[in-house]
């Protein structure tokens, strides 16, 4: 799927039918049962025709929170609420929506400040509608991007008075983005006041912080233990001569300890905190997240304490440090809080060992993300086969009917958690919605004279998923196939390149454009993304795009990315060809200064539509590429998919030589 | 040819047979008389085959240099010599290799420091072994690039005592480097003290500056007058609020005021400097340069003042600007001495708008570069077929006698002015010496059984060429066929690349690997480079390689670039294939996002020689660009072949279908 955030479901996911999928699993687990149990706050998708246009009063809550400010306790004149939570995670619980409650804007990407006399939200080109139909008369607007309007850090600056006093939650604030933003302040005698949420502080009926029951991962799905990933981690501290690291991302703490949770929609993730120093590692966890598997899955060697406690052990250990003159390593999305508790003085900054250790997977986690995407294209394959035999047959299905029918086809699969991400189920104009979701009652009827574009994935216990196909299901025109083609050849070009060691996917990234630029196309996403082994659908550090910041981290064996070039024809249609693949070693027949070559190795195995293939474009590579996937997949899915089934027909009719 | 940089010419030139060329040129022209008149200190290539072993004496002249030193007039503990002159030029006249003649170390690349107890010579991988051959028991050879080695910045702060005094010739200097080196080294109590160039006091028989006559370009050949390029240059004055900029880059002043001179080897540029604000522009000459005609060009609105004088005159604008709070843009290559005598309170540094404009070229010298490249491809037509023939019949020819037999025919073009660098004529082994430059005596004999390379060009009054070809005169055998074809594959990737205005040459790159890199194979130097119109053949400030700062200039139509993707193989062969291209507006059926879409036009039309393609490898839409491009060789260039000559026989043979 594209890089970018795409918006969170609004529908609860009801998963109890997945009980089923549960018992068929392999591994030894403990399965949580609260899974469900984080409804999330509504959050439509970023284009019109999907658009809730109904804007919420906010007039009480911003009053209310006017009068916190003014309060003697607080005493701010600016308070600036940011979408993320305290772990700086790309999606959030319901109950850290403080954004959303505070302006009724639900976009997936904002952030806002109520000063005494002023309310801005801040947004980008993709929620300028939505926000404006969101937003009551107490908010104004400000268009990010347009060449007028400030960024909010200059606003915070130039167009509060002088002097303001800006509070903000330094749990929701990373320590690098408010060193620079202090520096800027403090020249027009601005400075920045940490409080405690003021939103928290007058938000009613605010959602229970989720704290499901956690899962524990076996070495046989993980391939090496905590303790193994704790030691190495400790060694490349003792490399960094820093005397621990606090490990705040949510992601992070899941792939160290083994455990997965569901405290945050379609992301596996629970609550917590962890420090791990050479003597010792402390794991913060929700109370009612802790069992006695957890424990005894823990061992001595990790402490369990409560959430909330991380701050007041950090501010302990500032003193020591200081005596001692060490720092801790903070990652660089670490927030602010937990920088002042540890004394900013005793800390140094620099992306996160951890999530540099999770980006390369092992070899178990490798043939869990090629086991399950066995399972997984075998359920798409069924979903295809019986979405074109409903159309064949007239029935009506829309796009969520469809979604709802893939999930249930992704259930039925051993191993099978959730969702990855909320499915993208797009017929016609609606897949050029690059993060279309398709909702009831809006939800388009599939048109079979549409193109169809179907962006999805799952969680399973070996691993997370992610593919996306275009197909037509009765004839496409001429334009529809050379524009299918070009980003074919781009998927293609991707698929099979080989590079030396130290090549980054920011140089990749032009493989996959290539042959549409040719014909004067582009997309305008990244190519590809990390995926998290049962974990996030969106892993860093690395990636394929035109992010300057990928260019820093070269791809190396074990690593996942996306291959996902499209083309998006702005009310016409939307074509995307998304495989995951994994980062392997090539085997050139030379290995010029010395050097290692590396390649991929796909691992989502569905048929790329022929009918959608303009084939006097492609090269005898090409062709000879497109004839090898289709024999793959038919050697390595047909055993998945049921005897006589229509999956197993549709297969058998599609994986075929042009 | 590659992007380093190559040695200069052991040979003087003599260029006196080239009267005849420049009486046939159908231009407007001032011929100078004194083309040959800079002959050149003898520097070896880097590689050992062609080293000269001997080392300098450099007793007396260290010597002598350290008293100067501790003279109550210098009072310096250290003085450091680089390599470049006042004008950061990439080759530099005699009287500028300072560094040369302090050390006895020859190469083009290095940096000397002279203490009062030690002298350290820096130079990088490509001069070890020539280094250390060169320089005498007075000097330590400083390996940069070796972990161990400081660079000479961290020499001159680590390595001599604090509280050190650094002499430096502010001339020879950027401003840019010498502020960020007097915050180091005012760390440890160390100062850059300006002196005058204390090797210049100390060098007997220092070669004269040369100061050559000029020749004046007509705007039949410029496109534009001297006038309309100072005009467009004070409008990007004024954008950018600054009230005048100080031209310091010889090839910029040169294209500026549409003249050329001959005061540096193979680039046809003179000592000058010049300063334009709205009001005025002044140029600034050696005396012996200045004719009649050249004050009848420059006209009224250009000040002719004595070169040496432009310090005072900055000096003079000091006070004024300070007065009304004005500054003066300096390019980032401007030199400290410049800095000072404006005060660089006074200044701002970018880079220069002189280089950038530079390097679009107008419609007149892209036509310029076409027309040039048509003589210059059948010069190298002719060279080809004399140098088969002789081959063929037992001659015996040397790589030297090859690069003199390629001049000749050269020299034969009209409007041949000199070349654009020392012919690289190289036969086998010799070939993977990527700067590779025969020399007599120690010129290798051309062997037929042997791949062989040839990369050359000329200066034109209407252009500069650079072209590189590899031939076999025998039968190539598979592995050298399979290298050629991957080395020509990344060639026609880069030719026919269509991409969206703002894509860089940093991201077309990876383009001309992506074959190599499929056979582990990979080269060491850049893919292009700008090329000037009958200025320097290698021109800033974009290019095509890996270097991160060609990520930040786009490629704009009319920009020049060489497509030279190459392969060596040490001890054995070296391949490359290069043209000059044009950046064109390309006509694609599309222009997604509103966007332009560009792509190149190839002015070089030599033909790729076909027995050493092996063409199962190709795709056929590569079959179709060889077919193609042999056909516009045809079509172009036979006319420019005397009809029954070797050379058009030998066109005729070559430029065919595969």
């Amino acid at each position: 799927m594209a890089l970018a955030q795409f918006p969170i479901s609004t529908t609860p996911r009801t998963l109890s039918h997945l009980a089923c999928a549960f018992s068929s699993i392999p591994f030894s687990l403990f399965i949580h049962s609260s899974l469900s149990s984080s409804p999330i706050q509504p959050i439509p998708p970023p284009h019109p025709p999907n658009t809730m246009s109904t804007a919420t009063n906010t007039t009480a809550r911003v009053q209310k929170l006017r009068e916190l400010m003014q309060s003697p306790e607080h005493n701010v004149t600016a308070f600036v609420i940011p979408s993320e939570d305290a772990h700086q995670s790309e999606y959030v619980a319901e109950c850290d929506e403080r954004r959303g409650y505070i302006s009724g804007f639900t976009g997936s990407a904002g952030l806002a400040v109520v000063s005494l006399e002023s309310a801005a939200l801040f947004t980008d080109g993709r929620y300028f509608l939505q926000a404006s139909q969101q937003l009551d008369s107490n908010w104004t607007l400000m268009k990010s991007g347009l060449p007028e309007v400030p960024t909010w850090q200059e606003y915070l600056v130039k167009n509060l008075p002088a002097g303001s006093r800006i509070g903000i939650d330094p749990l929701v604030f990373t320590a690098t983005d408010a060193s620079k933003l202090e520096v800027d302040l403090a020249k027009v005698g601005s400075s920045l006041v940490p409080t405690a949420n003021l939103v928290d502080l007058i938000w009613e009926d605010r959602p229970a912080r989720p704290a499901s029951k956690l899962m524990i991962l076996s070495t046989k799905s993980t391939g090496r233990t905590h303790a193994e990933k704790i030691e190495q981690l400790r060694k490349n501290l003792e490399k960094k001569s820093v005397a621990g690291f606090v490990v705040s991302g949510l992601d992070e703490i899941a792939w160290l300890f083994n455990l997965r949770g569901s405290d945050v929609h379609c992301n596996p993730v629970f609550f917590s905190y962890a420090i791990v120093t050479p003597d010792y590692t402390s794991l913060y966890l929700q109370e009612k997240s802790v069992s006695q598997e957890v424990k005894d899955h823990l061992g001595s060697e990790v402490a369990i304490k409560p959430y909330e406690t991380i701050f007041d052990d950090l501010r302990a250990m500032s003193s020591s440090l200081k005596a001692n003159n060490k720092k801790i390593l903070l990652g660089s999305r670490t927030n602010l809080a937990m920088a002042v508790a540890l004394g900013k003085e005793n800390t140094v900054e620099a992306r996160s060992p951890v999530t540099d250790a999770k980006a390369i997977k092992n070899e178990t986690e490798c043939e869990g993300m090629r086991q399950c995407h066995l399972r997984d294209s075998a359920a798409l394959i069924n979903y295809f086969a019986w979405l074109e035999e409903q159309l064949a047959n007239g029935v009506e299905v829309d796009e969520a009917d469809g979604a709802e029918r893939l999930e249930k086809f992704r259930a039925e699969q051993a191993g099978f958690v959730g969702l990855s991400f909320d499915t993208i189920s797009s017929t016609g104009p609606n897949g050029a919605i690059i993060h279309y979701k398709p909702e009831k009652p809006k939800a388009a009827r599939i048109n079979p004279d549409l193109v169809y574009l179907c962006d999805s994935g799952g969680q399973y216990i070996d691993g997370t998923t992610d593919v996306t196909r275009t197909l037509h299901f009765k004839t496409p025109n001429a334009h529809e196939k050379r524009c299918f083609t070009r980003v074919l050849q781009g998927h293609i070009a991707i698929d099979s390149a080989v590079f030396p060691d130290g090549t980054s996917g920011y140089l990749l990234d032009i493989l996959a454009r290539r042959a549409l630029w040719a014909d004067g196309l582009d997309f305008r996403h990244g190519t590809g993304h990390g995926v998290g082994a049962f974990l996030n659908v969106h892993e860093g550090p690395h990636g394929c795009g035109t992010r300057i910041a990928y260019n820093d981290i070269p791809l190396v064996p074990g690593m996942t990315l996306t291959n996902e070039p499209g083309y998006y024809e702005d009310g016409e249609f939307g074509i995307r060809i998304e495989n995951v693949m994994l980062v392997r070693k090539a085997d050139t027949p030379n290995n010029f200064g010395g050097r290692n070559y590396y390649g991929f190795e796909h691992v989502t195995l569905v048929p790329i539509q022929i009918k959608m293939i303009e084939r006097s474009l492609l090269t005898h590579n090409e062709v000879d590429w497109i004839n090898a996937y289709h024999a793959e997949c038919l050697a390595k899915v047909s055993s998945f998919l049921a005897p006589g089934s229509p999956g197993l027909k549709w297969l058998q009719r599609e994986a075929v030589s042009i």
